[in-house]
């Protein structure tokens, strides 16, 4: 019988629930390490398909290796004319996230046999999930708009083939290089919401696709990936705003929160947001747009405000921070939360292999916990049963 | 700062997550409750209808309640033209409860505000979910067999619409009670797995379609809802198997489990093992066909086995007993799991509710566990990263 443990209503916080060698943060220190590599040294030294190769497979590739897996994943990006033909019938206005947690599922009934039989398998089946995950945004986006989904180019990387099928048009090198650095950075982060939410599914041994659509879900939360989107909506209301810090002011001493600051983990700078705000910085210069300027604008009078409360630990997050980059990339903001997807698939699928073949560790036990019974209660014989036609 | 636990690699048994007041288990006393009724009672003097109103509104209702409730979930139950366009497109071998989690999100694309703004505005939502749920089904089994799905019949209740809708005749009203008798029993069951992933993906502000899209895929593995066609898979096995009993004992000595028994919550008889067993017992004498018989032997045969060993807490589980009442009203073996979901949707849905507009608690914090870190790990500034052109 296990420890009966009571920690009620806290959303799990501080409570060590697993084994994992996929990813560790310190959040005090504002350090990201996935699979023993720093994030910055993957941001800056590799690229998202090595850092995928890596988080799958828990060391990093050699060079054939990394030939064969990029290959692979290129081959793999194509899906299947059922789901083009589907998304050809939903409304226009359907949520890219709604459009994408109903085609993972879709992509298990294109695969003769979904439930792994190893952690071979397994792999085989994230490569796809990977490949084919910015294809079924892309291709959702073109449809929304009346365009046919263009076919993945086997000659583009995978950032920039991204790109490519959302736009029509290749990106230059250094945009494509920006967004696979930003897929890089996002790729894992221990046990989010999104990636419990995988792990809990097939945990069930439910197949991978049942698992990440599950991820999906759970990423589409405004409390979670959802959160980019909002922090362009609220950069878009301040476009024409003559006085930023007025207004960040204004709403802080009404006791209104500002989205995009905080964060469950780092109590310091994220080891993420530096890069994030040298693209944002830097595509602000080069486009004139000045979303950068005023998210800048919010985070210093914030910061300043936050620090005359002594609340130094408040930080812009990830989100504060890939929202406007995204938006300068092009990227239109209802398709924010499904790029943070196109990159976390490669650690939700490495922790599903994790929970589902874990090899150093005991096979952790489904998940299900407890809840103390609140409701109505007459003892064990239950409450009198008054039949309807008497009530 | 939350208080810092180690509950490591348990699956979170015994652990106490959140309060709720929906339903209680004492699973040494093999009693079940839905807010404060025991599941008896509601299986002998109730309805599926009643019991989803119970579990959503944590009350029963009046009669003019339940006729409004029962009078809109009819009203409800089209599901849009788009989703039965689609379901076309699909491979006809296409697992049901991938297709049923591929179209909980296409649900979302039809309601113009998924995110509800209060509990009032959710239970209207749950009540859709409620109400498409055995259309769904149904319609996909229809067209998976070349058939056009039929439109469902405002004048039949919600158990015999559903196995009209499958088969394209209304059943006996005997049947049609015994699977509204199933629905009720299966409509709720604390913090199970499915249950948990529906909290945890709206936890993080997710709508209600995708907490339900996720609770579909935990739903399907066969650790949990899929164990019931795993069940009937094992009694089709054995049709033709001269000696059930020496069959079982073989398997036991050989160390292999049997499909459906034991239970992680039940120590004693399941509350509604008595209610299948009965219909099996029935439906097996109606139809002449020797299902029940066969899992009677294995009951029989394999807690005889356990108890020479003094395991006599392993029971029967109710994916044991439900599958081939399934069976003999004529559902395939590949729906069982859908068929629970069509019933557990009430209570995901109450969950989802409470998760989202608890009143009488602190609204839970959105589910982060942690992880214990036991990957490469050579410090905080990370291993040494060698370039791919160098490895």
């Amino acid at each position: 019988m296990a420890e009966q443990v009571r920690i009620k209503n806290t959303g799990l916080r501080g409570v060590t629930v697993a084994d994992s060698a996929i990813s560790f943060i310190d959040g005090e220190k504002g350090v990201l390490i996935y699979r023993g590599f720093r994030v910055e040294d993957l941001a800056d030294r590799s690229s998202y398909m090595e850092t995928a190769f890596l988080l799958l497979h828990g060391a990093l590739p050699s060079q054939e290796e990394l030939a064969d897996f990029s290959r692979r994943i290129k081959a793999e990006r194509q899906v299947p004319d059922f789901i083009i033909d589907s998304m050809k019938k939903w409304p226009a206005d359907a949520s890219p996230m709604d459009v994408l947690q109903a085609t993972v599922p879709m992509l298990a009934m294109d695969d003769p046999s979904p439930i792994a039989a190893d952690r071979h398998e397994q792999a085989d089946k994230a490569m796809g999930l990977i490949a084919r995950f910015p294809t079924l945004v892309a291709a959702w986006h073109r449809i929304r708009s009346g365009l046919e989904p263009l076919a993945p180019r086997e000659d583009l990387e995978h950032a920039a083939n991204f790109l490519y099928m959302l736009k029509g048009q290749e990106p230059d090198p250094e945009t494509a290089h920006d967004l696979d650095v930003c897929l890089t950075l996002h790729a894992d982060h221990t046990f989010n919401a999104s990636t419990f939410a995988c792990r809990e599914t097939v945990s069930t041994q439910a197949h991978i696709y049942a698992g990440v659509a599950s991820g999906v879900g759970a990423l589409s939360g405004s409390l979670h990936g959802g959160a980019n989107a909002r922090v362009m909506a609220m950069l878009l209301e301040l476009e024409n705003e003559p006085d930023v810090a007025d207004w960040v002011k204004k709403r802080l001493a009404a006791g209104e929160r500002i989205m995009g600051l905080g964060h469950a983990v780092y109590k310091t700078e994220d080891p993420r947001s530096k890069y994030l705000k040298d693209m944002g910085r830097r595509l602000g210069d080069k486009t004139g747009q000045r979303w950068f300027e005023i998210s800048s604008q919010i985070e210093e009078t914030a910061l300043a405000e936050f620090a005359k409360k002594g609340k130094t630990e408040i930080k812009p997050n990830v989100d504060f921070n890939s929202a406007p980059v995204y938006y300068l990339m092009g990227i239109p903001t209802d398709l924010m939360t499904p790029v943070f997807a196109i990159s976390r698939i490669a650690g939700w699928c490495s922790h599903i292999i994790e929970e589902t073949f874990a090899e150093a560790q005991e096979k952790p036990a489904l998940y299900r916990p407890k809840a103390e019974y609140v409701g109505d209660y007459c003892g064990l014989m239950g409450c009198e049963f008054t039949p309807v036609d008497e009530r």
